[in-house]
């Protein structure tokens, strides 16, 4: 393996009970994995990326996905407003048309977690929006 | 309020403990929403949500979000491989850029519960990507 | 409805569109509920008790599960000793013994989020213990 | 390391980013692990436990956690009438006088996935429960 962006490779030993591994093994074919290892970091880095979130660093990635009625009252012009007012927190938008009355919009956050939070709740709580969720991914960064 | 795409409105009532109705007020006003029953019909709506992937319906609405190093071998031909496997599935993607490094990635997928989610798991499991995660949405139909 | 031990009991109305009030009769008549009031409750509920979690209440009620070898090392003194630096946090202990190898422990434990939460950690990174889960439940005070 | 109850230990090589490797080292510290097998054993067995809940394995075990009011009409009665019901399900039970309206009871479960979701169901639908959740745990067995 070659030398990445952020440092060295380094390889350590880890001990597991023979019927433990075997178990991971057969999960993580399952999954598609090809090798131990990348399962292992997959792992490793799921469990930072909670950390992150749980102690509030000031810089994450997260993407917040709404289903909603486009011809409800003035809702599009709600979202578009909340939207602007917090435009230096918004990276992009994408926009699907689901059927004749639903919308799928996906917006991409970066910033600080409390203030990703914030909006987030601001906007899942408009009337019109059906279901909300906020994905708290990450920068990529150091991981 | 007037008639919706999909049926009548019908107003019920509710009783509630004073202390936790205050309670509740709390929270709500606190996440911008100005009436009760809208902050009541998001909470049924996220049950139905949630009930409806637990039973692996068969039209399903899903966002995976994938952080990857664009520059890791051959993982943008993997990930373009994969996805046109399932072209069927994927309505649209969204990149970002997040650094020199990090590509950040958004799928819209529609589908039934189970390719859906065996999707992800090759999506996550492709050696490069950093997260991943699926948000498990809706077609907005009925809710 | 008679007067509770918190507070007089209001009814307030909620509108919602058939289609997905008749949704939702059909998930709460599958989970038990007589009545609606009962499952919109319920729901208030659950999502004050994760609100008090998320804001690190002072006063909190947690179930810790636990499964472990009983007879790996000294892993019964290191857990008797942990639990014992925490005496007061800790309500009462069940304990069942699950197989021949295996043991389930639950801890009532009531104290600050953040106590309960580092206690928690520091038992479930003990070798031997297998599984470990921290159920954040409530004191049933003003819910 | 010894043997185990269950097979022979197994020493295999993780690569890791040395940035990623100290992300890790510091986190499991945090959590008070001494060495990264354990840690990452946890992560494994944990990710197991998981997937035997969505795969609906036949052998489970689990707790319920439920906060109710004990002088709520016949409540008592009633989460009595579902438990006999279900005795061949439930390994023990604790309760605690959380004050002098509130109960906090703990069942221990034993059984298929989906019998011990139903149970779970009825119970936390019963009025007067107001909180209860159900903890997925495991049998213990190789893992």
């Amino acid at each position: 393996m070659k030398k990445t962006e952020s440092g060295e490779i380094i390889r350590f030993g880890v001990s597991m009970d023979e019927v433990l591994l075997s178990k991971f093994d057969e999960l993580i074919t399952s999954r598609g994995y090809t090798n131990r290892s990348e399962a292992i970091r997959d792992l490793v880095r799921a469990e930072l990326v909670k950390e992150s979130w749980a102690k509030g660093k000031t810089s994450q990635v997260a993407l917040l996905g709404l289903v909603y009625r486009h011809e409800h009252g003035d809702l599009m012009h709600r979202l578009m407003h909340l939207q602007h007012e917090h435009a230096q927190l918004i990276i992009s938008n994408l926009h699907v048309h689901l059927d004749s009355d639903n919308c799928l919009e996906v917006l991409i956050l970066k910033g600080p977690t409390e203030t990703i939070e914030h909006l987030a709740e601001q906007l899942l709580s408009t009337k019109g929006v059906k279901f909300g969720q906020l994905m708290r991914a990450t920068t990529g960064k150091e991981i």
